[in-house]
């Protein structure tokens, strides 16, 4: 009997604002057994992340930094972070139904090439969808950008843009636990509420309803930011530069705003920059591997005290897989976006 | 007999291109006898910088920021670093005739306050003026912005923009003796020439001629930059970023371009600083004072030795000290502007 695999892709380069009618959903019958060091994963959640609409266009500086963020051509296959169970292995450390975690991809089915690190999921106390969310990469981010590169004190203020997103959520719980005063923008007011009254953020506002970024943050933050985890670029990068105290840091983790029109362009103020002698620095968190297993400890413990909450927003089904991802840009996800493409029994 | 100081101050607010006609030359009384505490010195050499022009604005980010870089009032006296001679003291280390550095102003004589630091100037086989350049604070700029902020590696590729100026001509030199391979970008061919000839650098160009600047850093880094040590921000800082390798750094430590004109401002692409995890660090030489006496004894060093040269660019007397400021913007000082105010013997 043949199984056929469903895989969505885009149709062609993606280079503004993405829109459903960009990807098509095709089918593939899957490979039958696996070859040798090969793994055949059913999948069961994908992580949706707006960094792969930079894969998706003509050109992006991006392309030639690191495999993750490598081109994806049209009709081509688009890997993407993920939990499976394994199906078929023809690795000896695997067998037929463990639950793993690692590249996938925007498929049902991912025959998982030689080389590819899948991460055997062995915590039965924790939802397994935590593993490509605030386990997997989108945690690994939020933990080594905050502390590896804002290197947060006790007490310093810290404003988190995107915050209700998969990264900045976290990043906000991070420094709720070093003991910083944190403050966070969003797009509505119920994601607003959320980082106020579930996340226990010190405060949030809607970017959206504020004309002068600039002066919003004074109000936030009369004594000034040490720490920005910017998310999104453009003005509110600007805005928080000029708002920001003597040595103070921002983690540059995202450009959002930016992702989907070239044209937008943060420019922050220079001499802002020389005489506070702020810091910027981009970072991606496929250097921080080392710090993996620090990270998978401390949060897991976290969230089994739930001094830590996961944020999901979950689609079902491979063919929603195009919402999903232009909802990114729309800002419909409350929290992380995964889509639940295939169920763990069965 | 009464001692007349002549010094020189703006006339009004300085917000765009500075002229010569900003500034004017007053006379006051010179304070016959020194406080307690207080020193009264005869000015040599003033260092002539441009960030001061931010200090002349009606409203710069820099005011606040720490006092080297406070408001100056029109019509105030404008402190400066320089050398000079104690012509009489109130300090009991200090004695007539000692020859000093520190913050004078751009007057002939300065009235040094109690708390202001003076230096004695020791060295009787380096010049005196080198204790306003590179042995000041533009030479710990160099050193401690090259070594602390870039953390150069032995053959890594360096870029400095305004390569001949005063910070620039030292940092081409560090990274020469560190093994770095260096170009610079300067205003005219006679500065391009002095960096490929007289300081050693391995290429240099005349950014003036060069219609788009991003092309320009490919041809002269066929293999990326991995430091570029900035001093003018603006285009060319967008160019360094797009050229730069994995890990790089930019150490933001003057934005000439931007000074005049707070319309301009650099727009790196922050996609680039993400994938390429680039660190931007602005910094300040009064936060590396814990470093002078490694950075003086080394600098002396190279200095006697000949393996590292100051370029010094001197007018003579106060009433040469707006033209001398000005003519930073119009880029006709090649190495450190000095003033010479007044003569050592006598």
């Amino acid at each position: 009997m043949e199984v056929v695999n469903k895989y969505v892709s885009h149709k062609h380069h993606v280079d503004g604002y993405p829109s459903e009618s960009d990807f098509e959903l095709a089918t593939t019958p899957l490979q039958p057994a696996p070859g040798s060091d090969e793994v055949i994963v059913k999948n069961l959640f994908l992580s949706i992340d707006p960094y792969q609409l930079n894969r998706m266009k003509r050109y992006s500086s991006s392309h030639t930094a690191i495999t993750a963020a490598s081109k994806i051509e049209p009709g081509q296959r688009i890997d993407a972070y993920g939990v499976g169970k394994v199906v078929a292995s023809g690795r000896a450390e695997l067998e037929e139904g463990d639950v793993v975690a690692g590249l996938l991809g925007w498929e049902q089915y991912t025959v998982v090439r030689p080389g590819t690190v899948l991460m055997k999921v062995d915590a039965k106390d924790l939802p397994i969808s935590y593993y490509a969310n605030v386990l997997g990469p989108s945690g690994l981010t939020a933990f080594a950008g905050f502390y590896d590169v804002c290197k947060p004190k006790k007490g310093e203020k810290v404003f988190i843009s995107a915050a209700s997103g998969s990264v900045g959520s976290l990043v906000g719980q991070y420094a709720k636990l070093s003991g910083c005063y944190v403050v966070g923008c969003a797009g509505s007011k119920q994601k607003v509420d959320l980082l106020k009254g579930k996340l226990g953020f010190d405060d949030a506002f809607n970017y959206k309803e504020e004309a002068d970024l600039k002066s919003a943050l004074r109000r936030y933050f009369p004594e000034g930011i040490d720490i920005y985890f910017d998310n999104v670029g453009a003005a509110m990068l600007e805005a928080a530069v000029a708002n920001m105290n003597p040595f103070g840091r921002v983690a540059v983790c995202g450009a959002i705003s930016e992702y989907t029109n070239a044209g937008e362009r943060a420019a922050p103020d220079l001499i802002d920059i020389i005489y506070k002698r702020i810091t910027l620095r981009g970072f991606l968190s496929v250097d921080y591997l080392h710090l993996h297993e620090q990270f998978s400890a401390a949060t897991s413990d976290h969230l089994r005290r739930g001094r830590m909450i996961a944020l999901e927003d979950v689609s079902v089904g491979i063919e929603s897989v195009p919402t999903a991802f232009v909802g990114l840009f729309r800002g419909d996800n409350v929290g992380k976006k995964l889509v639940r493409v295939g169920e763990l029994e069965g």
